[in-house]
């Protein structure tokens, strides 16, 4: 019986990893990268310092560099290729996936990039320049040229034939494709289909009508898309003219899928989705600064409204006790439909057609939870305070504050993106701005008007 | 040349749908319907209110019911079987794969349940039964029972011939199972490795080192690591005893993975992950309630603390009006390192070995950043009011809350890691609440202590 996988504990290893680093059992560790996969190898340096990392990578076989930069995550990646030198950098692109050298080529700086292009052969040089001249977020960017391709009018013999000459496939292969002598694309014909076939059939009878060509210049989230739509395995890529350029494979496609998804969580804490967890102190303090920035501007709002109503938070001392609440619930509430927006248009789910239709919806919740939490709120200062006016005064701005942010929870987001910027990024900041006004205007004002001494 | 996909317009389609409906045009829609693949069904259905969605569910092929179940959210699936008759559910039942069937019947009340399996003839009953017997989020409740297996000592000609009395094989099947008499598991053959050897080799010098078997109690989760680890399509799935039961293919993998990557985002707002966009008013309100419930009650604690410096707050109004100040950057910054700690852990790179490193880290971060915006928040006031005392106890303020925030943002999720808690729901909360009550402590209690008149 073969080995059985269990989930191994990355974190156990790396704590011998860097127990043994630490008393220079360098030969030991070099032994012990040899029998990982490129993976964990990956693994092991994304959860690493900056300073360990490039100790690791030396120890790493030179033979799996290449791998291991595939599967490294940009910033980290970047960090190790900053140390290398060109020549290096050449030879570890030799090992390495056309799609995956272009990604790599497309981090290092012009000096450096021409360096490295220039060290390498020239049918190297020709397909990695191919591969850079479509845009990196595309279906071409993230495309394999090695595709086996095939005559319609041959029969299955002549096919099975050939691949038992050509003795290996592409990794990855699912399926063949069928084109013209101009290379220009007809169809794909998948590996099940030729194997279950008899011997005489001819090829051009076995195109499958399911999987179509992705143009090269397909934004790579289409791409995802198309994959789990039809739940393709892999897909032929053509130029503007029909011509065959290449193929997807689903574990480009995976890559994809997790990236996007983790973008909305990463952008709305203001990070960005490929930050390195352990990036030297200074690079994450400048990088964090940004966003604190933004914060104290929308912060300082906040308080030049307050200060409009000094004279009657020196008489009132409880106001400046219970101006945070009203502000804090409308940000919460305001962030849940926010939240909820961002992904359903991610998904797909919102748009121009349904716009409408969420907003009522959010407004309605609004309107609902700004009524149960008015009372709950108005309660618990009556109760405290005895005082039922200013129950009152808080109760109202509750729900107009709830009311509000169930309202910008939905269309910030929708006129972000018809504004082509990201709602993930920028949305939770302006509807804190909005929610903080909202709620201390609403508060404030109201208690001006109704408990002025 | 085929036709060449772009990204269809999902809402210009729902648009015109939804128009049609509303002018009674059924057959229309009906028609229009029959050209749409499931995943597109799924999207429209997942893009209504829940009236709407039962009555486009009516106007769907009912042999596209079982695809298009297959493919909706878990809360809208739920609205949709909720108003299906029993003997319904087992008829869209009999056209699914055996890991969807046992997912939504697992969605099903118990009393539905009983009905459906009865309906059901008993070969069915016995599979079903079966994948039901695995837990909902391990190999087994994802697998399918649909392998092809071979036995070691048979030639590559053998199996070909066995292929093409078959005529069609199961779908996505990238390579086959090599099993025993008694069904234990061998290993597996890749069918690009059975094309491209001669006839007369033995299959079981083709057995792929590359594949180990999973067993059937694995988490789900553990599965999706692996089959990005190692670049699978698929993967054999046995049982304790080693005997093959099924296997998992990439299609499913990836639904895992965007469930994963999802949840993070969605439960750092409170929301379920399987959360339908347009759930009615009333059940959304429900649902948010909770999570503003417990956000009340940090607030409360927050204005607990404040009430504690009443004294001062009714001296000096502007203490008042910058009270929001120190806990909104505190936050907002310890977010950010909240955020990044959850994803790192998601991910594997932050554990045991090295949460003491990004708690150094995050510390130094939170100082430095700090002492940024101590300075800066320091000159704001001290130019506006012209009072350097108070400059001095914001800045102090500030550094205090920066450097506790960027502590808590690692240790918060670490903690609840190990208490089993969801970091991702639990987190943001707690932190709030601690970076509230330091930042107004700190503020107030310094003010107190340096200006009391």
């Amino acid at each position: 019986m073969p080995e059985i996988l269990e989930q191994e504990d990355n974190q156990l290893r790396l704590q011998q990893i860097n127990a043994a680093i630490d008393s220079g059992m360098f030969v030991y560790v070099r032994n012990l990268f040899q029998e990982m996969p490129a993976y964990d190898l990956a693994l092991m340096l994304e959860s690493s310092t900056s300073k360990t990392r490039l100790v690791l990578w030396q120890l790493i076989d030179p033979d799996m560099h290449g791998e291991v930069l595939e599967e490294l995550n940009e910033e980290v990646r970047k960090s190790i290729l900053k140390n290398m030198a060109p020549e290096k950098v050449a030879a570890v692109a030799e090992g390495m996936d056309i799609d995956d050298i272009a990604e790599v080529l497309r981090t290092l700086p012009d000096s450096v990039y021409q360096q490295v292009i220039n060290t390498m052969d020239h049918q190297d040089r020709t397909r990695v320049e191919q591969a850079l001249s479509y845009e990196e977020d595309t279906a071409g960017g993230i495309m394999n040229t090695d595709t086996i391709t095939i005559r319609p009018d041959v029969t299955v013999d002549v096919v099975l034939r050939y691949l038992r000459l050509k003795g290996t496939l592409p990794e990855s292969t699912d399926s063949f494709y069928v084109v013209d002598r101009n290379d220009l694309f007809i169809g794909s014909v998948s590996l099940s289909s030729i194997v279950t076939a008899r011997a005489e059939v001819i090829i051009s009878t076995l195109i499958d009508d399911d999987v179509t060509a992705v143009k090269a210049d397909m934004p790579e989230a289409d791409v995802a898309q198309l994959f789990e739509k039809y739940d393709w395995f892999s897909a032929p890529v053509i130029d503007e003219n029909g011509r065959l350029v290449g193929r997807i494979t689903i574990d480009d496609v995976i890559d994809i899928i997790r990236e996007e998804a983790e973008h909305s969580l990463m952008s709305m804490a203001g990070l960005d989705d490929e930050a390195d967890t352990f990036a030297p102190v200074v690079k994450s303090t400048q990088q964090r600064s940004v966003w604190l920035a933004v914060n104290l501007v929308t912060a300082l709002m906040a308080v030049a409204v307050s200060s409009m109503f000094e004279g009657i938070l020196s008489e009132l001392a409880i106001l400046a006790i219970l101006n945070t609440l009203v502000p804090s619930m409308g940000g919460v509430a305001g962030n849940q439909t926010l939240t909820l927006v961002i992904r359903g248009i991610a998904l797909g789910h919102i748009g121009d057609s349904n716009s409408r239709l969420i907003l009522y919806k959010e407004l309605a919740v609004g309107f609902l939870n700004g009524l149960i939490w008015s009372l709950v709120i108005a309660g618990v200062v009556v109760l405290w305070k005895q005082d039922i006016s200013l129950g009152l005064v808080i109760a109202f701005a509750m729900m107009v504050n709830l009311t509000v942010a169930g309202a910008s929870g939905v269309l910030i987001p929708i006129l972000l993106k018809k504004m082509n910027i990201d709602p993930a990024l920028a949305g939770s900041v302006i509807l804190t701005t909005i929610t903080d006004i909202v709620g201390i205007f609403a508060f404030l004002g109201t208690a001006t008007w109704l408990l002025s001494p």
